[in-house]
């Protein structure tokens, strides 16, 4: 193959039937793979009538052009769904190997339907496509079935869910190459309801460029690129991506305590620069990548695993007032063991912190209480005790107990570690968040934060709407190419459109790029809308609106939505209710959607 | 020293009072050097009532911090004094080696005051300060002059003016190291008419690092980013700033007989790539820089020299519909031995020439006539004939003929090589340029072509404004440090900041970087409204703003300033009339300029 496989495999779990489907090159073009690809077969197969958890909704793996065709980082892929946390349209994405692998074995996308009868594992390798009996890997966890499956590395690469996904937690994650996750919006629990255990690859096939001399080039520029970035080669193979915590933190912009402050007394004990010092065994890297930001690490009880990410140690660390490394990191062991997003799980075990000591949840939950992690994890996997409203996630945990404030989220999807007073322009992204409060789709990090490339005003509002749609549809690109935004942060879009070009022989710019960014975004938002969400749903939680930041640098401050969201909508060409132009449609080729327009 | 000398050399050529003043550290601070420091002391040196070319004018030469520490590109200075030719502020800096030189001589700054009674000549060595006579010079050409001062790169440096200066033309640039310049704005008429041919530098001390083993290591790290960029690595060294010129005529952006179309049927033989295949003999770099951009080039007519750059490539090509590059370099070659700023020579005779097409001018001058480039030049230099009508520049040339509307200014300073209509945001930075016209001060190549950091797309207006106002903000941190824009494209200002830091002794982060430029941008606003500049002089010529572009990429487009405007000023915290709110100079620490903004 040469950039896409130009197939589609298509399964349906309700009567075993397997199909081989083209992929019309035109969409291919237009949406080139991972979240676009995702969104615009999403958009024809799961309409509004469909409930997320119901055998209506499918599953749609997709690779991207460039994925395994060893240009650094190409080793990602994506899922899109109905997410059943969110209702929204869901993609998420992950590293590892499995992408590349499933790349190798000649399809650029795999949809799953309906649900099997029994618990049910697809194998994918040259032999052929099958279906098996998984009754025996049901209940198992996810280190078990991997390990179950023959999970080796660059040859078999295991997908699956753990109980979580099995239990239709809505938190649960995808999780692949054992450590790897599919982690946000519950796309764990969409498998689980179809009784897919497991999804097994081989490959054979190669991705190989078209023109092999500047595809060389294009690794060799890239790989410079990626070198000469303290970031890329520095700080996230020595600290991981952890290494922002103290920064964060510095800025007051750690949300601490379900938000309650804004910085973290405890935020050095659980930095990237701590997990280095005390955890860190080793650094490790996805497939066909440089940057090897991995952290496997092992704590004081000899426990080992892969952990924690920034977000990770954020969630079980500042957001339930835990400074305990060990014990946030066999948290993150454990989520992936049992397959839970773990941003979801911590910011939700936050969330019921605060409800108990408000004494609105009867438990003996408090902020700090590391010991109480594992128990409540475990519960949440299994819907034992609260671990049962755990499951349903922040939102409606906290809808139940009578205070839907205080659950931290957008859309239900629980918020990542940058408090949005602290940094305005990080809250419009995730009060525009097509799957909820996502830090991965237009990150304000590098412009609010870390300089990089030029440093904005984190508290200014004015102006801002227009950098942060640029990040979202850059953010959109790499999800679609599919590129490790990491990679990005060293790496411009003009080198992955040479890139692209190099790999698949057709020409694309960086200025087609961006377009296609700005067509998977905007699809995204039609999708939305044919949901049911308005403009009403753009917003963050009353807390961040009203209640200015207590202490630190960020003190006095509120999120101002309003005035970012009006510009916002202006510069995207969408009307005041946030719902896009028919001559953006047209723009952008998304006229099949247009009645959603009207 | 570590960073700043804390002197400033205080000339006053009227009486020959030679003083030392010492720096305000904590103007230092909030200055930094080159051009933030230039307008802190034109603020309290030159009011409203100063004419630019009487005596009342100065010239304030700047270094910054880091000049002559040997970072890369530490090699810059600024000169800042009242323009004669838009009556605006203006500062101008210049690569090479004079800036190095004079800051070894151990000051920061150098302020020339009032006007000498013959011609006269500064040398500052170790042994002192001294005027002398320079009547033996005057009337001699940049380069006899240059050799006559006995100019040897690391050692002796010369500035001075050529004809062009002395006679007062209003587009004479300050020459150093024989053929680098302080370009525009007609610096060099103000130097005329101080009577002040040259200023010779002979230093010893050195800037040394206060942390020197955090400065070496910056020294790596950026080195490693400028090895890294294909820009700074590779098209720079290789075809010099003309690499663009392909690039921007293949857009539709490039301005063509003065701006009567956007994209020139010649710009291939004018590009870097033809320069480097036909005359280029060798590249060479400024003191300490490892990109080296220079171009030396010979003609087939055997002539040799430095350049073109893509600007004066263009202004004596494009603009002029011109496409015989041996007839463009030597141009270059004669403005450098005249001392004229390219841009301005070249967009005025495009003016010129159309003036004569429509017959408004009587002349056989028309558009693709090269072989009266070389007259006309020196005319303009001499005052002679019609180059005593070029010598006033675009506007009042035109305005002399009765069609002031063909002037391609902003500000009365002529346009750079970029059509607004092609590229928004560009539109946006000449039409609110402190100096007028200008590419150097927020220059949206990066973006709105480049896909350097992001590709904007080129045509849109809205939310244009933030992203413009953080691109001038840094531009004006860059020039007051200072270092090269060149560098900029390959190295954050998150690095500069840490390399000011080492140098210095004293922490500066890139947030304080960031608002160092604010602030300077800011108070060149000021000043020039404290001239009567208003709201109305923040525009385009009408050419821009009502003739839609004919053919080519971006046909059907003209510039939309008004709603930029409107969102820029807000965006900056200026109000309706682009006055800076009281609030906002409270913030920037411009108190003392308050009577203005009331």
């Amino acid at each position: 193959m040469r950039g896409w496989a130009g197939n589609i495999l298509d399964i349906n779990l309700t009567d075993g039937a397997i199909d081989v489907l083209p992929l019309d090159h035109e969409m291919a073009r237009l949406f080139l793979g991972g979240r676009g690809l995702g969104a615009r077969l999403l958009w024809d197969l799961v309409g509004p009538e469909v409930e997320p958890l119901s055998p209506e909704n499918v599953l749609i793996f997709t690779t991207g052009p460039i994925t395994a065709s060893a240009s650094q980082t190409s080793n990602r892929f994506n899922v899109s769904t109905k997410s059943p946390l969110t209702d929204t349209i869901l993609h998420a994405n992950s590293g590892g190997w499995w992408g590349m692998q499933f790349k190798r074995t000649g399809y650029d996308a795999l949809i799953v339907r309906g649900r099997a009868e029994k618990p049910t594992l697809i194998e994918i390798t040259a032999e052929g496509v099958s279906l098996q009996d998984a009754t025996h890997l049901w209940g198992k966890t996810v280190f078990e079935t991997t390990e179950a499956l023959g999970q080796d590395r660059n040859k078999r690469n295991v997908l699956c869910i753990g109980p979580a996904g099995e239990n239709l937690v809505r938190i649960a994650a995808i999780m692949n190459d054992k450590e790897r996750s599919l982690a946000r919006g519950g796309a764990g629990a969409v498998m689980g309801s179809k009784n897919l255990k497991a999804i097994v690859v081989e490959g054979t096939q190669k991705n190989q460029p078209a023109d092999k001399e500047q595809f060389k080039f294009m690794l060799y520029e890239t790989g410079k690129l990626l070198k000469a970035s303290p970031l890329t080669s520095q700080a996230l193979p020595e600290f991981g991506t952890a290494v922002v915590m103290n920064v964060v933190n510095e800025i007051g912009a750690l949300p601490t305590r379900n938000f309650q402050q804004s910085q973290f007394e405890g935020a050095d004990q659980i930095s990237g620069e701590t997990i280095t010092d005390t955890i860190l065994e080793t650094n490790q890297a996805c497939w066909a990548c440089p940057i090897t930001c991995t952290r496997i690490t092992k704590t004081s009880s000899g426990k080992e695993g892969e952990g924690p990410e920034f977000e990770s140690a954020w969630a079980f660390g500042a957001q339930c007032g835990i400074d305990d490394l060990d014990a946030i990191t066999e948290a993150n062991y454990l989520c992936n063991d049992l397959g839970l997003d773990t941003i979801s799980m911590g910011n939700t075990i936050g969330c019921a912190m605060e409800l108990a000591e408000k004494r609105l949840l009867h438990s003996d939950l408090r902020f700090g209480r590391a010991d109480l992690l594992p128990g409540l994890i475990s519960d949440t996997a299994y819907r034992q005790g609260l671990g049962n409203d755990l499951a349903e996630g922040s939102f409606r945990m906290a809808a139940k107990y009578g205070a839907p404030e205080l659950s931290m989220t957008v859309k239900k999807l629980e918020m990542p570690a940058y408090d949005p007073r602290g940094m305005q322009g990080q809250g419009l992204v995730y009060a525009t968040g097509n799957r909820g409060a996502c830090h991965e789709t237009g990150n304000m990090l590098g412009p609010e934060v870390l300089a990089l490339p030029r440093l904005i005003d984190r508290f200014a509002t004015q102006g801002k709407a227009g950098i942060v749609s640029v990040h979202q549809n850059s953010a959109a690109v790499i999800d679609s190419l599919v590129y490790c935004k990491f990679a990005n942060m060293a790496v411009a879009e003009e080198f992955f459109a040479r890139t692209l070009t190099a790999v698949t022989g057709e020409t694309f710019t960086a200025d087609d790029l961006m377009m296609v960014g700005e067509r998977v975004w905007t699809l995204e938002r039609l999708y939305n809308l044919r949901e049911g969400f308005t403009k009403a749903d753009d917003t963050l939680p009353d807390r961040l609106l009203n209640e200015p930041v207590a202490e630190g640098p960020s003190k006095g401050f509120t999120a101002q939505i309003p005035p970012m969201l009006e510009e916002y909508y202006a510069f995207r060409g969408w009307d005041k209710n946030g719902v896009p132009r028919e001559k953006k449609l047209k723009e952008l080729s998304l006229q099949f959607a247009i009645e959603v327009a009207e």
